[in-house]
């Protein structure tokens, strides 16, 4: 293989590929970007066996081939090279040459032969949706996914199709956050399980542009997502994902709107008093016009009150305050509503058009 | 005590009294800063027993009193209030109230009585200096002290005036940096070694000012800086420190002059191919009116050429990469002149005026 290609171009695509090679593997050869010069494009591609990427690069293709060089070696040696072109040239040995300018790096790399490339993917109906969208659903819902792999389903969102509409939703046995939006068309429907941490991923490669649309395409075992150069395929989640409309209730005895900064801010000051490993709740105190809000820890204590609208009951709630500033830091609205019917049932946060429901289960707590 | 104080004013405040706060201590009272408030002034003051600071803050005095609060919480609490002006309020038992806006924090403090405060210094001559160029100095030449405690000496610098010249070196059994600045006065020799580890405190401190003066007094056992409304203070190191001037040759058998930008980008280069644990040389090879630069390695090799102005003898010699990277980083000269001997003795980095010299002896290698 020979190619020349620009420096900055290889740069971004390395910083796609990247998202996919595992920091540390047992199999060596995950931890390279396969570099392939073919049919008049150059493409690198990385897989850690859930999430596989492709991205195709500018360049000149002196001679056709392929080899799988180590990602981070690579990636370092191209982001310090002195010149703005860059060729990169392997012998029958893999032994990669990587000149710019005056350097010239001998790397020796591994043939493409073990490589796990990325299976070949059905294209049925695709799905079309702005990057802008996604990004900001997956940033909106993935930060109440499970870290515990034992649940496996919790660890993964689903993503569920009916007619115009997309839903993703998260769940961790402690709240549930979903979002949805109204598609341009019409498709048949879809329910799925994605990796949480493939979404993450993905959403970090999205340049999230208004007008720059995603295909997305789904199979039984795999999700690909399609944009400018670059495919990214996530493996799915198997099983079927918690039945949540029986969760959701439209009931509630109070019902509070809020200024989201202010509630926001008072949060994030009662979280100072609270050590790492500690379980603190915050008590709520909601009478009148007013939200009071009260720490007590081993640190000391602090209380700050804001003026609110409310119809309903008055009531005395505990949250564990992380969960209130996780789901207050992805709403965008000024305003917000917010439901409660006893101490002791979840409280929602969510907008009349229900784009988005966030669902916290309140903590015990003494007074 | 009763004091209002507004918030930015309190952060700077905090900012400096921070550095001489140790993180984890056996002695809880080394976590906190000393708030005193009294003789019309609101001091801060922090101590972890090798650095003591003292700074002022401004802001009102309704009672005067003394607490030694937390430093870590005390910081996060001030950082997040919401309000401009702050009220920090104690009462007989050093229950600590920090109001602003709607927010209120109580938090337990202690008493100042164990807290070690400063020694008083006896003021005799006072060496003054700018900001800026102490602030240089201590960048200049810090990175080249040891962090073995068994050597307690090279932990340190040496700080010496003679005269009206200001000397600062450091060293490491690999390497020495020296910087020599010429003060406005002339003043009775000193000669002591100040722990490395204050001085980067203290550089980090120094607003950098050029017209900013930092007044030194030097006693038996502290080093006292003394700037705007802060004090710091500093042990000093006891014992002897090394005599270099034995170590410093005028000879050479090869001298370079170099660009300093190109140098530093080439070994720097080199270094993308050793993983952290390995010690590989950079093998330079100085001929004609070139200078290549080799590396080799378990990842790779690669090699660099640049143009150079030599007088003298070709030479082939080795060294550790990280070791010149260190001293080109802090030199600002563009052009630098480099001095050899053999491959076996130390290289000299230094200008005509020699305000800074930077020795770095070679290490072996195979070819």
């Amino acid at each position: 293989m020979n190619i020349i290609c620009n420096k900055s171009k290889l740069i971004e695509g390395i910083n796609i590929a990247l998202k996919a090679v595992p920091t540390k593997s047992t199999m060596a050869i995950l931890e390279c970007i396969v570099l392939e010069a073919g049919e008049g494009k150059i493409r690198f591609i990385s897989n850690d066996l859930e999430l596989g990427i492709e991205t195709i690069i500018e360049g000149q293709i002196k001679e056709e081939g392929s080899v799988a060089i180590h990602a981070k070696v690579f990636s370092e040696i191209i982001r310090k090279l002195p010149s703005d072109e860059v060729t990169i040239h392997t012998d029958d040995n893999y032994m990669v040459t990587i000149s710019g300018g005056k350097a010239k790096f001998h790397i020796s790399a591994k043939s493409t032969e073990e490589f796990p490339y990325l299976p070949d993917i059905l294209k049925n109906q695709s799905i079309v949706i702005s990057q802008f969208t996604l990004k900001d659903m997956i940033r909106q819902t993935v930060f109440s996914i499970s870290d515990n792999e034992n649940t496996k389903i919790m660890t993964g969102e689903l993503f569920e199709v009916k007619g115009n509409q997309l839903k993703l939703v998260s769940l961790d046995g402690h709240r549930i956050s979903i979002r949805r939006v109204f598609l341009k068309e019409s498709y048949d429907d879809i329910s799925v399980i994605i990796p949480g941490k493939t979404l993450i991923e993905i959403s970090k490669i999205l340049n999230g542009g208004m007008e720059d649309e995603v295909k997305i395409y789904i199979t039984d075992k795999h999700a690909l997502f399609e944009f400018e150069d670059t495919v990214v395929l996530t493996r799915l989640i198997e099983g079927e994902y918690y039945k949540i409309d029986k969760m959701l209730s439209s009931d509630y005895e109070t019902k509070l709107v809020v200024n989201k900064r202010e509630m926001f801010d008072c949060i994030d000051r009662t979280t100072l008093l609270i050590k790492e490993s500690e379980k603190k709740p915050v008590i709520i105190d909601i009478k009148d016009d007013s939200m009071r809000f009260t720490m007590n820890s081993a640190i000391g204590s602090m209380d700050e009150e804001i003026s609110i609208n409310k119809e309903g009951k008055d009531i005395l709630i505990g949250f564990n305050p992380r969960f209130l500033i996780d789901a207050l830091r992805v709403i965008d609205d000024e305003e917000i509503t917010i439901y409660m019917i006893n101490p002791k049932a979840p409280c929602f946060i969510k907008d009349k058009e229900e784009t988005y429901i966030y669902l916290i289960l309140p903590v015990n707590f003494n007074v």
